[in-house]
């Protein structure tokens, strides 16, 4: 695929360079927006703005709204006026607002001058809802149909209005006052005899978010319900838009970027990782990595309080990496299964005890099974083939019970603290790994210290 | 919403005990298939049959499909074999696949004999294509059109046997041969005039996917088109089927838990986390955590080798777990970061100088805020508040020159490794935190005791 990508783009180049131009406007047209989009990119900025002049109207808007914002702006720097309004003109509304939130100021005073009064005055009020809420990603076309009309009556509005939308897949039917009564699926209106009426067909259990409701929600409503629309309404119940199934799907990608992102010790970013400089990139990497450089500190010091222990038995010390990440692991374990479980609405705070309950059988079964593998290995690999000679059967039974306790604090911490910030109200994917190992080092360390001054009597 | 759930439910219960089966039945017909799913699942057994008889067919169809599989199971060995017929005729064939694949052997021979012939051949087509296919996902009811059918016979063609359809939003042209040849969108359909046939208003620039490929690929297409329905086409181009997207829905937040799942050393596992037996936990736990204890205990073998220098030096060993966790959360967010964006598709391997250029200038950038912090700090608040008599210029600097070192080796290494792993096809998500960490360890080491060795002229 990418071959005979890399073909398309060197012969649009060389047609480009030869200025054919009628046959690049036949090539284009064949192709799809987001790939004339992708291509796009790709190419260098003089062919950009000649070429996007090649595409016909309709599709010339799909491709402009498929690009990153980057080359969205060297086309509109490029464009006169006239161009400008001709593609704004085409936009629908919501991917009139993204391209309004990506351009620099100078750019976006020139898109409103050029967008009439009314999809202006519809670019501002979305713009006035919160970041990442419904009414923030909602677009304000769609059908609209009232109780009494006939089936004929909605199919006739719709094909006169129905062209500009973005989905007459689901019609909403509106009272007076347009407050959201019903939702008739285009399906319906095609099965229904013409004379039958909106109220009768509608179904009134109609499913709605809030303009103010997190975008999250939204898509968690769309997983649930299997939708492909939602209606947004007001907080007076009237239907001000709706938002469709493909945003959701670029929201569903970003919030669970943000997860990984947190679960990774990064403070989230809304530019892809190639767009970001390095000073933003070490803005987003640096919080944590201090604070939890902070915390390892205190765990270090944990070590300096034991130095005489490790004065006695410094073969102890070549295990610390062992037991350290084997905790880490184990906890990182629980908390990720957590985490995810917390957001796909499969785990909640209620089945704590649960959770618990069965992270400390699958901790002491992992753990068992480690610590087998270990007692074993210490008193043959170690001992004879490393020739370690500071390993006795106390130095190993001290470090494989550390190892079994370490297993069933780790899991427990790991399962335990998602759950709890969940409850509060803070953000469970910042319990990951990261965090979870710093506590579960300090713990591995300390269990460590006190085995060994219960087997080997130091410390 | 929790709360009015709750009493939601108890109201539900406390009208089967007094058996008000008229006030049940209208209560549920005002809900949806979803939450009378979960409603289900939360009841005691005995309610769960009686109250599935309450709904309508229809309602009762949906509701079967969006519950678990225990408690599908559990209704179905309630069922008498009219009652199961009544409920799989009213199935989809992709639901009633996922059906069959989640049951026991014993519950599978009842369904398929319930099947009528046609259904219980597709059922049997569907479950050849290989798991996580697009074969496996799609389902075989969609809206057939031929090139020489007017709007009008389309429209008519639409309403005789679309009601069963579980989409129609989109139609497809086929050839006489079957084989896919436009794409037709309902919204053409009614904006057409009736003469107009299929050949003159169809897209035939239509895109699709075999059935052999990965449930991935298509659900990444339907994410780059926008899509909410795509055709499913054999090795001779001939449609056999169409995914929507609500099952593209599960199929992103499957593979999204599986490569977190991999991020995190775990073995991917198909159910949720509360269904799978400790058993399976540890099984899905058990291989990572033993290949990555073995990897520790190399890097444990290193602080032995070094043994002497840590006797002369004993403050030194309070440092390694403080290097050893930045170091590895450095890796990790450089590998994380990575891995997402390769599942986004936003890097690819030719991008592999670009991000190494770019972690390198980010690292020193952490590095030398993170070895700036942290000498004053040893010079200040170890010295003199903590008393650490050990430390001096030079073990500062030892240990601020190995975490800015480390820091460097940890992201080039977390950025590449997953780059590296794509390449040669491997899956990048198990390159995340568990594995980087075991490498960033040895490193962070090996070069604190070359620093040391130079700087502090031990070893």
């Amino acid at each position: 695929m990418t071959d005979s990508y890399e073909t398309l783009k060197a012969s649009i180049i060389a047609l480009s360079v030869a200025k054919k131009y009628a046959t690049l406007r036949d090539v284009l047209a064949t192709m799809n927006a987001p790939d004339i989009a992708s291509l796009f990119e790709d190419l260098e900025e003089v062919y950009v703005t000649r070429l996007f002049r090649l595409l016909p109207k309709e599709l010339a808007a799909d491709t402009f709204v498929e690009m990153d914002s980057d080359t969205q702006e060297l086309l509109i720097k490029g464009f006169s006026d006239n161009e400008l309004k001709e593609v704004i003109d085409e936009l629908y509304v919501d991917d009139a607002v993204d391209l309004v939130e990506e351009m620099p100021a100078n750019v976006v005073t020139r898109i409103l001058m050029q967008a009439d009064a009314e999809k202006r005055n519809l670019i501002n009020e979305i713009l006035r809802y919160p970041e990442d809420s419904a009414g923030s990603i909602m677009t304000t076309e769609y059908v609209e149909l009232r109780p009494k009309m006939t089936a004929e009556d909605a199919i006739r509005q719709i094909r006169r209005s129905g062209i500009e939308k973005e989905t007459i897949n689901t019609c909403y039917v509106t009272s007076k006052k347009r407050e959201l009564i019903g939702v008739v699926n285009i399906r319906q209106l095609i099965m229904a005899q013409s004379e039958v009426t909106m109220e009768e067909i509608m179904n009134g259990n109609v499913l709605s978010v809030k303009t103010t409701d997190d975008q999250e929600l939204v898509a968690q409503q769309f997983s649930h319900y299997n939708l492909i629309a939602m209606p947004v309404v007001d907080h007076e119940n009237r239907l001000v838009g709706i938002v469709t199934v493909d945003d959701v799907l670029d929201v569903i990608q970003e919030e669970t970027t943000e997860d990984i992102e947190k679960m990774a010790a990064i403070v989230p970013q809304d530019k892809p990782y190639l767009k970001q400089s390095i000073f933003e990139l070490w803005k987003s990497r640096m919080p944590w990595l201090l604070l939890l450089m902070i915390s390892a500190t205190f765990t270090g010091s944990i070590i300096n309080g034991f130095e005489n222990a490790l004065q006695k038995f410094s073969i102890l010390t070549g295990y610390i990496p062992m037991l350290m990440d084997t905790g880490g692991n184990s906890g990182s374990q629980a908390s990720v299964t957590v985490i995810r479980g917390i957001s796909l609405k499969e785990v909640d705070f209620e089945d704590l005890a649960k959770v618990i309950w069965k992270e400390i059988r699958v901790a002491l079964l992992c753990g068992l099974t480690l610590a087998g593998a270990n007692f074993v290995k210490l008193l043959t690999i170690d001992k004879y083939l490393l020739g370690l000679s500071g390993i006795s059967v106390s130095v190993a039974l001290t470090i494989c019970l550390t190892l079994l306790i370490t297993i069933a604090c780790a899991k427990i911490v790991g399962c335990t603290l998602p759950l709890l910030a969940y409850k509060i109200g803070f953000d469970p994917a910042v319990m990951a790994s990261p965090f979870i190992t710093t506590i579960v080092d300090a713990i591995s360390l300390l269990v460590y210290f006190k085995m060994a001054s219960l087997i080997l009597g130091i410390g």
